[in-house]
């Protein structure tokens, strides 16, 4: 198998650098395609890692500096993981967040490292979203990619239809709530807006709508950061 | 004045695009060198508003594509704002923001940006950390630099002797106490660690130390995630 710069359109991606691929061949190991290691990365103990966990679970493991200089041209990266794409689907009695149009690779591979630091593992897109297998989302997620299920789906009203018994609590600025005050309903979904728009008047008319207090001295958080912020209330409740 | 390529030995740096250079003109004018417009942001309401507050402010506008060129070569940038560095002091009764040794400019940006939703204007940068007045920190920051004050330390102790008055709130991921349960005393200081390593050992003594609420799943948040949910819970006492 040959494989050599990303596209959507590839069957495969990969995981980059020592803790994704630790991620990746734990969590997937029936997804992995190989792992590529570095002579470089001989006496590091996460390199040291990956060769038992391929090695327990027979994933091929290959040394090759060429394809890690493909994959990141700037050379310091010790391990990838390449791996096929795969389906997942939510789970139906569980917490969701729902990110409607996200744009940015890096906001939406944070905010999947967030949600599995506050026990949700189930992520919606909705419309025109991020590629969400591009290596640097996978990159920014810290392979917190690997634990969690994520989908698509064409607009709001196709994924309320299929999750009917989760409550929906859209964020917006000018939300009827503080987050403070919410008390989620179990299964929830926390639908957040893209980086540029926030979420459009589609989402006004829903029954909660949320917002997070802040000055009036910016537009709006930043989305990782508003995303982390409503995890972190629902994570104390 | 020529004004090519920044570096941090500059004495000049940029604001690039219309919604940070309107914040630049707006807090700092007597900072600003120049405006540069691109002929292609005609009509837009941004460049508008930049024109009439520099003719007001006496500020000096030229339209010069190479420079915008240089700056951004993508070519989708309409306005930038070159201002001569500046040092400012912090507020020594107002609760600040201090961050040790980070090195991600995005990171920092963002920080800056989620402090001024929050109402802290103050951010102090302990040890050796990222040149704040780089373009991409002003970029990430919305030009939210502009309206606080940043200043650095060599290290922690320095910026104790200089703030006594101050309570000093070290993130730990093995802090004291939940920041649910914390009663931040005015003026505060919230202490977050780089993107590495956290805190090291000199925090763990300080008297206040405290954690945000997380599973194990992950090392810990990312640092403006981490941020934006103590600068939440301070926001809402």
């Amino acid at each position: 198998m040959k494989f050599n710069k990303y596209s959507k359109k590839e069957k495969y991606s990969y995981a980059l650098g020592v803790y994704p691929t630790i991620e990746l061949i734990q969590n997937r190991p029936d997804r992995v395609a190989r792992v590529v290691l570095s002579k470089k990365g001989g006496s590091n103990r996460g390199v040291q890692k990956i060769k038992e966990i391929c090695k327990k679970k027979n994933i091929l493991v290959e040394y090759n500096e060429n394809t890690l200089y493909k994959f990141s041209p700037k050379g310091n990266v010790y391990a990838a993981g390449i791996f096929s794409k795969y389906i997942s689907e939510l789970d139906t009695s569980a917490t969701h967040v729902v990110l409607d149009k996200p744009s940015d690779m890096g906001n939406v591979g944070t905010i999947i490292r967030t949600m599995t630091g506050f026990n949700v593992y189930n992520l919606a897109l909705i419309g025109n979203s991020v590629d969400y297998f591009h290596p640097k989302v996978i990159r920014a997620s810290m392979g917190s990619m690997f634990s969690i299920n994520v989908s698509s789906f064409k607009d709001i009203d196709t994924y309320m239809n299929i999750f009917k018994k989760h409550t929906l609590y859209a964020f917006l600025t000018n939300g009827k709530k503080s987050v403070r005050n919410i008390k989620f309903k179990s299964p929830a979904s926390l639908i957040f807006g893209n980086e540029g728009q926030g979420l459009g008047n589609e989402y006004s008319k829903l029954e909660n709508t949320t917002y997070i207090p802040n000055t009036n001295d910016i537009d709006s958080l930043n989305l990782s950061v508003a995303v982390g912020i409503g995890l972190y209330e629902l994570n104390n409740q």
